[in-house]
């Protein structure tokens, strides 16, 4: 099978989700992930209606990717115009993207309602589009609009329509299913014409409004499709788009189409949750391939059967994707991580060591709580060596007050922390300012502890996150603060876990403090 | 084509996954909706396996149901004792339900693996357990484990399973996708094959581990099935059962299957979300057809076209299936999204009127300091209405401040606000406690705003959320805080934004209580 193109389009048609918002710096960070996870094309916005995407194709250019191409996505020309006046396809040109992806009309129905123009006058528009904008763009991708309800309300119009782009040079010709009405079984026939008509390269691009986005993907890709668009999570407007976490892995490991190298797809359940994490979003712990639950199997008949011959009841291995087997019932595998994890921080741990044991019931309590490790690393080795008794107190925190002040309604609130340290026998007391109250609580501590360990100077907190953790059954909710600091040589992460928001962030300040202190020691 | 038979396994497949838990109260609350909603078949339970299923089949015959029939689920008969001596094979019986259905070993590795016997027996075991069911419950349902694996692995013995069901007399053979791993267009030449061995009515039962369940039940429909398992919202272990939330408007809707009447389907949504209710879940917004989301447009290209022309954007009427078309705020909204959010707030906008221009810009700029109005619509009414001037400020806030304390090290960090609000020529000044700071804050404000305007007391904070945005080009680091607030009647979100996470916090519960004595007055 010829190699599949991935098209990701999270940072466009991804970002039109009601809850999905990127800065320009989160969509740089992502397309970096793209790129390394070996996503071909990547569609970083849509410059001529949201003038905060042409931050991210300047942006994007001091950025060494290693495969991806940049897209920009707009528009044909408006109806009365010539291609180099209209705005929008010039702020394509502008937006020196290495791809120009541009959609236009395919049902005679809009053409004539919502375009208000004739047909011919649309296929016009689509030659001309396109064929200015192959002059100024190495490849250009036409996207046609609603193709699958045009063609079945007219399939003769819309053939013209896909004609007019090939003629134009358009180096890709992708059938959008817009309103993610099309059933699979319905595919075979349409594309089959399609290929009668054009000879160009064929696309998809799949909506989920009818929860078959990913197969009418596959069914494509099973009847010469060679291009496949989706986005990352299956994020994307009402049902959302074509889910590439569930589609890449079935290319590969299905279909004979090994579209990412096996190294990549093992970094697939990685990048979802890092960019739900970006999203600020809780990730479906059901999706395919890479949910936490994917391979979650509940106890009873099978359990031992899938330890002895998982192949048989999983249909795929979950390490292939970066994911792992859950069993439910047992604590083996919690023990294994635990014993790989101490190996990984150089503590010797015996597997017979009862405190072994300990360390796991900790941390399920821990998490229970709302407690994470992902991410805070440094959390996870202090609670370690103190399950082991091999730490020493670098200080006590006798105690602290924050105080958030607005004096006036027009003013700013102003944020001022004071506390008192121990160190031996000496104890320090001082206050700090800051923007907010852990940012005050932060500089009190560093400023404070600085008169007894000046190493903490080299410290900053680099990165602060924040998410609060609705109630579960009997569980009130907490808020969980994961904090990101470092010094000239790595970075490292912990955390806290409070109903209040100031004693989890001290928390995990506290563990940052004692990990720079710890490993400056030489552990 | 013939009616199709929809069968839900809510009860029993569907309360297998990690997250979902029903009493036998709630199961029996979920059967009733489910016979409303035209369900054929209910699955209570595995009482072999179960005990606490027992009671379902208990309590249900006390509940009169219109259509549906009540099946139990179990297993084929263990290999050396007779059908009449199995004891999970008496406890189906002995639940006296309307129909049973049980699973077999269709995989001839699993036959030899799991069961440890011959080939052989396998098939004894299957037609003696269904046979000897038949003599003593009205239908009998045989369910083909792993069926599509165990044909591709040894077809002639997978087609043997199914003859010595349909030899035994089973009413219905049902082709489990029990790993879920099975693609699309996979089937029809297996399912062709069936159908020339066996002349039984046929079954589908997938699952999502390729997020394919719902597209191979509607191309197994497509090729000849005529029964199709599944659950509400697609609740399952691991990835998920085939979601009927999805299958059946696809049916009635596009396949000409009318497996429940019209005002049936439009229950669909109400038994969705019901059903999430009971499972103390969070429903998902995307899902299709009832999704919240579902029908939620953004984008300003295509609002007005939708508004004009509904059936030209959405692939079905949402209040086919009890949805609503909704149209969204984002930064890529046009005017005509401004216009159609100032119709639903009851805002008489004329879309030449320069403050509409005006309101978008306003929304452009604060949507890269970092706002987001989606979540918050509450926040976007409050800022049209102050653009046009047609708001009266109820309050104004002189000045707060918080506190917070850990006075030891062991103690928790106990946080008070005090706060002194102006209303007309009045001051208040109070103090309140809180679980942290923000949490304070809202105390205090409420209860010095309830001395003039008691309805502030039935509202709630329901939800908080908060996202560190880190810095960009230019900008510092800000904190945007996302509230949902409640009252009896309704919900809304507001939205602040500012490098101090309390300042952040008061904008967004400011604009929280504001917009609760808005809409209070009737606006």
């Amino acid at each position: 099978m010829n190699q599949i193109r991935l098209y990701d389009t999270t940072l466009r048609d991804g970002s039109q989700a009601e809850d999905v918002s990127f800065l320009v710096t989160d969509k740089i960070r992502i397309a970096q992930k793209l790129d390394e996870l070996g996503i071909h094309y990547i569609e970083g916005g849509w410059p001529g209606s949201n003038p905060k995407d042409i931050a991210f194709f300047k942006d994007i250019k001091k950025v060494s990717l290693s495969g991806a191409k940049i897209a920009a996505f707009g528009s044909t020309r408006r109806a009365k115009i010539t291609p180099d006046k209209d705005n929008n396809i010039r702020t394509l040109i502008q937006a020196e993207p290495d791809v120009v992806t541009i959609f236009g009309k395919t049902w005679d129905f809009h053409v004539h309602e919502a375009l208000r123009i004739s047909l011919e006058e649309n296929l016009e528009l689509i030659y001309d589009s396109l064929a200015y904008l192959k002059e100024h763009i190495g490849e250009v991708i036409y996207d046609a609009e609603h193709f699958f309800d045009g063609y079945k309300a007219n399939p003769a119009y819309a053939l013209k329509t896909l004609q007019a782009a090939q003629e134009a040079g358009a180096d890709c010709i992708v059938l959008c299913d817009t309103n993610g009405g099309t059933l699979p079984y319905e595919l075979p026939a349409i594309i089959a014409a399609v290929k009668k008509s054009v000879s160009t390269p064929l696309g998809i691009h799949a909506h989920n409004d009818s929860e078959c986005a990913v197969a009418n993907s596959l069914v494509a890709v099973e009847n010469g499709i060679v291009h496949v668009q989706g986005t990352i999570n299956g994020f994307g407007e009402r049902c959302g788009n074509a889910n590439l976490c569930s589609i890449i892995p079935s290319l590969v490991l299905k279909m004979e189409s090994p579209c990412v190298a096996d190294e990549q797809l093992k970094s697939l359940r990685g990048v979802s949750r890092y960019i739900y994490e970006l999203a600020n979003l809780v990730p479906n712990k059901h999706m395919a391939y890479v949910g936490n639950s994917a391979f979650a199997h509940k106890g009873g008949v099978h359990v031992s059967a899938i330890q002895r011959h998982p192949e048989t009841y999983e249909h795929v291995r979950p390490e292939r994707v970066g994911n792992v087997t859950r069993v439910l019932i047992s604590d083996l595998s919690g023990r294994s991580n635990i014993l790989a994890k101490a190996e990984q921080f150089n503590i010797n741990l015996d597997s017979k060591d009862p405190v072994t044991l300990e360390i796991l019931e900790d941390i399920k309590e821990l998490e229970n709580k709302g407690y994470q490790f992902e991410g805070a690393e440094a959390s996870f080795e202090l609670l370690m060596r103190r399950a082991l008794g091999t730490i020493r107190p670098y200080f006590s925190v006798i105690g602290y007050r924050v105080i958030d002040t607005k004096r006036h309604e027009d003013e700013k609130t102003l944020s001022e922390a004071t506390v008192q340290v121990k160190v031996g026998g000496r104890i320090e007391h001082t206050a700090a300012e800051g923007n907010g109250p852990v940012n005050a609580l932060d500089h009190a501590l560093r400023k404070a502890l600085e008169n007894f360990y000046p190493q903490l100077k080299e410290m900053r907190l680099l990165d602060y996150k924040v998410r609060v953790l609705p109630a579960g059954k009997g569980t009130a909710s907490v808020t969980r603060v994961l904090i990101e600091s470092g010094d000239k040589m790595e970075r490292w992460g912990t955390v806290g876990v409070s109903d209040n928001i100031i004693d989890a962030s001290y928390h995990a300040l506290i563990d940052a403090l004692q990990y720079k202190l710890l490993k400056d020691q030489g552990r």
